[in-house]
């Protein structure tokens, strides 16, 4: 459809929400690079029998794909909550369990539900930006709340904007993503207790990346706090970025409310199938887990000893500073073949642990970096 | 998770939106029937050699599911764009092209970008409800329009009607569903000209079932019309209602659009390999369409035949009544075996085209309740 002679129709042209006027899709640059540490990928490839298994599952599932799937996930949701129960220290059903096209699906749903028009979340920021983003898309209104310099939460200012601010929902993200800092449980109970004598508000633990944290998951807190949810992916720990499913463990009463406006049949059989493949090979695949959080403090520790400003990381990233500007900082790196992520955080940049390969690559990046600017 | 002692938080015990309070989630009932007519569902198994060829596509996507899907799904719309171009009487590229998992992902990204709080959106009922939930579900007030006796579109009521509300959406639903009923391109253009007029609007042309039509697809009606958009599925046509993929055809600036609102990395490496691996065996699925609709046409003469009255049908599925009480012979049918869907529209039943087995089965048990009626 070429229209030589009429100009092209541009977004402004459309009759679009005002608030979306002028924005940019959210997406990292995809540039074709050697070494590519910025979107937080998962770097080991899925071992070839669980590529077999998920042939295998998909084929059975695409002998019935002329049916809508399981609705309701049953088996799925089943095994989430085994994986859960066995690996987060504390005991979840399938009741307590929903699952959804990525946590960022699971975290539209939950502010569908929960936050909307009228409504407000908050975040500590800099967190995860999806967060603001999914409260616009939903029309929720959204409130930055504040951190400490070393990127912790600063509990005390946190409760004080909840109070003022009587969010409806309140997201904790842990670990945090850009920069890698853990939050504890007390002060998950503390912003809680904030919320629910401010409102009373959903909490919503965004815990992506849990299981590569030196901490023991925030799962065992959603027991007699219905308004305390945990969100979860395994585009990260399983290695299955491209697999786009997402969880969320809670209250039972969560997961029956999330269903109202879930879109139906959400979640394909082929997702479904590729998932319960990706869960039969769980042992193999948090092994890999393993790898990733001894590469992550290898990288922290190289980072300091070449004199870096290394934020502390429970995640398989390290956010890493501080530059006088970190947008020509990332291209110089990018200059040697090595991509991280410019998270627009001033003063710091983000890099993904790889590979011991990739991450010799990006050491040897950023300590020649390092020697320019010294000398 | 067992409270023994604790009572069971329910729903309306948490902090959910008001408009959701006191409703259930949206979906057929799931019974296990011998012959299940109620979803629309196309009866046809994939054929073997496509099942083959999805494991074989998956495989090879599995072994990249590491890393992200590629977020703007270039190949699928290509060929998305190129099946258009083939069937559809319009020539239609990558740029005009946009995918989702399921029209109702397509369809709730429109009306996250051109719907919304503040906003409202129009069908003329009884059409697809799952219009008006993802109304409900973004926020967008909805307005209920008319429809003729006969199903048809009552184009000066409904003209007055978005003259009267000027909404910023208008769904149009051809092939209808429930009632099967298409809609010509004099409608559509009356309607659209009605809008523009109003607000202007954007015009959403659901062409779920347009491949069961008996006349020509709608999309030639999106050039130089940029505020016209079509939306698609491969649930129906394609036999992969398992699958989860919708589509929309649009000027580039729609497609565009969305992304301001789209998750990102939406749709999954599995979902993009299931379905261009469906596009490749598009003749052999089209022929499945074409028995499909022999049969549709059998089943409205046979239940005409019979005594009943039938609303003309473009669409894989028939509605027949008129019934006194449409829930009691909708029990009467599934007492039989065979499940149909009861819509609530008074007086009216649905029943699916399936195989021709399938539809003898239906065909004696209304042939039964006939004459039971009669006697």
């Amino acid at each position: 459809m070429t229209h030589s002679n009429t100009p092209r129709t541009r977004i402004d042209d459309l009759p679009i929400r005002d608030e979306l006027r002028g924005k940019s899709p959210y997406g990292a640059p995809q540039l074709d690079v050697p070494v590519r540490l910025n979107t937080n990928e998962n770097p080991y490839p899925l071992p070839e029998a669980l590529v077999e298994r998920i042939a295998e599952r998909v084929r059975e599932a695409a002998r019935d794909l002329n049916r809508y799937p399981d609705r309701d996930a049953v088996e799925l949701r089943t095994e989430l909550a085994r994986y859960l129960t066995r690996t987060a220290g504390h005991e979840v059903s399938l009741a307590n369990v929903w699952a959804a096209n990525g946590s960022n699906e699971v975290l539209q749903q939950l502010l569908q539900t929960f936050g909307g028009p009228g409504r407000t979340a908050i975040g500590f920021e800099p967190s995860y930006s999806m967060h603001a983003l999914i409260a616009r898309g939903t029309g929720t209104g959204w409130i930055s709340g504040p951190r400490n310099e070393d990127f912790t939460i600063d509990v005390e200012a946190a409760k004080r904007a909840i109070a003022e601010h009587r969010p409806d929902v309140v997201f904790i993200t842990s670990p945090n993503n850009p920069t890698g800092t853990a939050v504890d449980a007390g002060t998950v109970l503390a912003l809680h207790e904030a919320a629910q004598a401010a409102k009373p508000s959903m909490v919503v633990v965004d815990e992506a990346y849990g299981e590569f944290s030196h901490h023991a998951s925030l799962l065992p807190l959603i027991e007699g706090r219905p308004n305390l949810v945990l969100s979860r992916t395994m585009s990260k720990a399983f290695g299955a970025a491209g697999l786009r499913l997402g969880y969320l463990a809670a209250d039972p009463a969560v997961v029956d409310a999330v269903q109202l406006v879930r879109l139906p049949y959400h979640l394909s059989s082929v997702t479904q199938a590729t998932a319960l493949a990706a869960l039969e090979h769980t042992d193999t695949l948090l092994g890999y887990v393993a790898q990733l959080k001894s590469e992550r403090d290898r990288i922290v520790d190289e980072l300091r000893a070449l004199g870096y400003d290394v934020t502390d990381s429970d995640a398989n990233f390290v956010q890493f500073g501080r530059f006088a500007d970190s947008h020509i900082a990332w291209q110089r790196i990018l200059d040697r073949g090595v991509l991280v992520r410019d998270n627009g955080v001033p003063g710091w940049l983000r890099v993904s642990a790889g590979t011991p390969a990739e991450n010799d690559a990006f050491l040897d990046a950023v300590r020649e970096l390092k020697k320019e600017h010294d000398a």
